[in-house]
């Protein structure tokens, strides 16, 4: 019989944030443009930490996250047509927009003012929505994603959230041949930040605070590579960078006027990363010296969804991916351990088919 | 004989700092691409306010300020092709620069790391610059501008600074039809915002705390009027301003959060007002919302001046103007009516002849 319920594995408490325990959920009600997916694989990204630590607020808990999700269409609304049962999809961390508004209409959808987060967001049904560490998420079509062929699972996972977050920003500042591009902070999605720009044809510069990400930046694609926790190290790169892509979680401890002395003229210092804590404080002087953006961005619309997982299939751009039985013991092992930042460069559960042993995999 | 020191009208400390003086100075040595201009008229520009004052920081005293500058050329080097002896020129904020590095060749001499500010700068040998409060000013041919026919000297005077401070922004985000734009602030700088967005083609908002601005903001070409000190004034203007053009220089007062939720998706918040004060506390989250930039700029270059020129003399642009008599008394006057927004938009000193009654007036 068809599930009234999906399992996943949830947070109940903040203060206990890596004891997840398997629960029950009742999904949002299934609409004509709704498709329901069976989970094969979802990666771990720094804002499910976020969020089950309460960093960004208090949560309606038990709460299930995970919003990098990749599995099989089961079922399909009347209306559907962009995906259908038996395709492979992806599903990022949007899950719900109007598609109505103006915002919409201009392909902005990730910022539309209805939009539905993929966990911890209310539907207009009242459910809160629940992420990708379960047995199938419900999803509407439009925020459901093909995924290339040669593409793992595992791989493929951390593209839809720390892919098109780092992607989505370059692709609209146009990144390209004849841009100096710096990626700060090589990390999960640092490390995807270099493949892509290298991809798109800037020169790049990998920014660490750590001399020992050198290796595995120029693995990435960087063509420099520059230590910022040594003295002045940015004297030697003022007005360089076209575009500096901010994936740091730590900005709040940045010397910003030294950063933002390495932009060129009209340069964007463009913040991806979310942490906790207020930016440092800024002064209007402090554009004066070369007419600096601080700038951030949220996801990426579907059309650079796309577009992303076009560029990733053609240039081999790949995901850094440990796979991770997905359960109590794998989420308490891989949350534990990307709070330590002990991860190269990022988690995919796997192995759903163990930990949902009973669960429907066809309609 | 040709005069071996100007005059001028000097700030000579912090404390008292609408007591000018009237003192002798030494230009720098005067070179081949110089030209001496004998002053008919200087704008008084909040920067003048911020520097005499020590809000900026602590400058050497005695200094003569002023960087809204008319004249004409009484000599000029044996190099200078841009301007010759007889011609009204204008000169603005800036004095100097390499003109040789990359960002000067690239028409951003404005963000040059070797710029000179018209007053208060150090030339290379060793000469403080001064400013406009004065008989004369030796200036670099580059940083000398013709002054249209049509332009009376104390109307053009304002635009060397306030004019390209807000026209150099509006045209490098190409500010056109289609465009929304907000100006922020309506006294010296906003009034000239208003008039350039609209001559640029724009839909022009004006933004002010004072519903009293509101004839004013619409003789200035505003085709809407936002009062920003009503409760919740900015809920009807979400997702409108494609940019906002910030002259105030309350800055540090405002909720940015507000301001940045009128702005549409990847809509930009520049800042030309420069507070004494730092920008309100920022987060990595509020740029989540529409992808707003925060930026800034310092004047304008070279091709931006000429083409800021053009356009107000093609589109009727003109500074709202109270002339005053330069001389000890007319300083005080003015600046401390500026100091307590008591201007209605700008001051232009005039009257050289009469304070200067000796000075040399031909080569």
């Amino acid at each position: 019989m068809y599930p009234e319920t999906f399992e996943g594995f949830s947070v109940t408490s903040h203060e206990n944030w890596s004891d997840l325990k398997k629960t029950e959920f009742k999904p949002k009600t299934f609409e004509d443009h709704d498709v329901d997916i069976v989970i094969e694989a979802c990666g771990v990204c720094g804002s499910d930490l976020h969020t089950i630590t309460g960093g960004w607020g208090t949560q309606n808990l038990p709460l299930c996250v995970g919003h990098e999700i990749i599995g099989k269409v089961i079922k399909a609304g009347p209306k559907v047509t962009l995906c259908k049962v038996g395709d492979r999809v992806g599903v990022g961390a949007q899950i719900g927009a109007c598609l109505e508004c103006k915002v919409c209409k201009d392909d902005n959808e990730n910022y539309c003012p209805h939009m539905i987060h993929t966990y911890a967001s209310p539907y207009p049904d009242g459910t809160i929505a629940q992420g990708g560490y379960s047995s199938h998420i419900r999803a509407h079509e439009y925020f459901t994603f093909p995924i290339p062929e040669e593409m793992d699972s595992a791989v493929a996972a951390p593209l839809m959230c720390a892919g098109l977050t780092v992607f989505g920003p370059m692709h609209r500042a146009k990144v390209g041949p004849g841009m100096k591009v710096a990626v700060l902070g090589i990390g999960g999605l640092g490390h995807l930040g270099l493949q892509f720009a290298r991809a798109l044809g800037a020169e790049v510069y990998a920014l660490s605070h750590s001399p020992h990400k050198k290796d595995d930046a120029i693995k990435c694609g960087a063509q420099h590579f520059i230590v910022t926790s040594e003295p002045d190290w940015y004297k030697p790169w003022q007005y360089t960078f076209d575009f500096i892509l901010n994936t740091a979680d730590v900005t709040h401890t940045f010397n910003m006027v030294e950063y933002i002395s390495t932009l060129n003229i009209n340069g964007t210092f463009h913040n991806v990363g979310l942490p906790d804590e207020p930016l440092p404080e800024m002064r209007a002087f402090h554009f004066l010296h070369n007419a600096a953006s601080i700038t951030g961005s949220h996801i990426g619309s579907r059309p650079e969804m796309l577009r992303m997982l076009k560029v990733a299939t053609e240039k081999d751009v790949k995901p850094w991916v440990e796979t991770i039985q997905i359960g109590e013991e794998g989420c308490k092992e891989a949350l534990e351990r990307l709070k330590k930042n002990k991860v190269h460069f990022r988690f995919t559960f796997t192995g759903y088919d163990k930990a949902f042993p009973n669960r429907i995999t066809s309609a």
